[in-house]
């Protein structure tokens, strides 16, 4: 919309990939993606991903997200019966909030259909008071990390 | 709910399997997938087996499905990340409707998780007044068609 | 599809009416309300009913509903914007399941654009085996009846 | 999450309000109203909005309207069956853009539940090219303009 809008990320942006499906009932009246599916894109690949580091139990732990806040930007149309794959990193990691940055990606393309984020906090499931992140929750999201870690600063 | 409940159809009572997904904001408050989704599994299944067998053009096609019945039974809860495969098969092809079957599985389960079907009538886009079924797509469907080719019948 | 399809339901065949919205994106590709999206108002319905009449705790009652079985006939379109009434009914009262039957009414039309039912079997929140419906789960429930009135009455 | 996070909105900030219906499968596992849910009421409010003012036709208008950013911030959670408010204001009207804000809002409830916006870029149905704001809709939409009455106004 302005000279200002950052670019379309690629997908060397992004840590870790999960190949998504897409639906009928996703298209819309004018034939592509509605713009809300996205969301249901971002919020599966970064709970998928959390499932499958075996750090998120969303039926009996003790810890579950709340999203604070969401964002998407939209660059090229998509279509069912297109599949996609969501790339993910970690842009910041608090002591109780985590922002996850998603860009969706149609097969054999580098650059994203479209890019977005959301903001997790963490709570205790019964009170939903902001909780610390659990040690091995932390560790799984520092493999999400947006930063290429600089062999000079380990030593 | 009752002695005539037909029994849970097995995979060896489709003729074709889409592999689908589930998503996160499929699961309701108990945990489990809704049953709403199901239908969206359905029609996913159905539509993107029709759109590979290129007999399907959902922007363009001169003749559209509209849906005229459906149902679900369901038999065993399903779960976000939980990925299925969906078993298809076509119960009758008439001169501009067809009915079709589908089965929903869990990895590694013969019996089916859930099972329903949907009877499309094929209508022309513009008039939405009934249409034959074009030639192709009556042989794409016979693929799927629920008869067993004896062999004898065919000399 | 046949000569045996039973005929559209009108609104005398409702007990009580919830009044539902449609969403834009519950549009398909076709511009008409996509078929999974009544099952959504089917849900929604039964669900608000239960909850306004206080016999329905979806967070922290002991007795749950599981859906066992589903369906829909679709007799006319339906789009956004329109707003609906969902007529109920109950057509079965068990031990621990209840038929429930909905018709999908547009604004001014007497006859049902879609209808449909589903079968919930109750059970505990924890086991998840079928349980009796409390007392006055049930009272509530026979207010939605679908049984015709005592003869004597029209008398 | 920080201190410059913008306050939450109140009903004073808008210009229009839509009342909303949520849906039993809204709710996500947690029992709130999925992060996902808010766009499809975003879009809801916006396109009835429109559509109400005669200046929107989902069907055949030239002219239809893409979306290229949405964000939303979450404070509070809401929950199937509340029914809510979607405040509307035009934040931007370009040659060929339109930025909504949308707050909703809660029975009796002065401050926002969650917040957000989209851009819509509007584009030639065919040629999905930027098209100039016809101007019906510029002066509907200048009915939602977030700006302060001018002070001669209210001398």
């Amino acid at each position: 919309m302005s000279a200002a809008r950052p670019p379309r990320p690629r997908r060397a942006d992004f840590r870790a990939f999960e190949a998504l499906d897409t639906r009928w009932a996703d298209n819309d009246v004018y034939g592509h993606l509605n713009n809300v599916v996205y969301y249901a894109l971002f919020d599966t690949a970064v709970n998928r991903w959390l499932i499958g580091a075996a750090v998120l139990d969303i039926h009996g732990g003790e810890t579950i997200g709340l999203v604070v806040e969401t964002a998407c930007r939209y660059h090229a149309p998509l279509a069912f019966p297109q599949r996609v794959q969501a790339g993910l990193r970690v842009a910041r990691i608090g002591a109780s909030s985590v922002r996850y940055e998603i860009g969706i990606f149609r097969d054999g393309e580098d650059e994203a259909a479209a890019d977005g984020h959301f903001v997790h906090v963490y709570v205790d499931r019964q009170t939903r008071r902001p909780a610390p992140l659990p040690a091995d929750f932390r560790t799984a999201l520092e493999t999400l990390a947006d930063q290429a870690p600089a062999a000079s600063l380990r030593e």
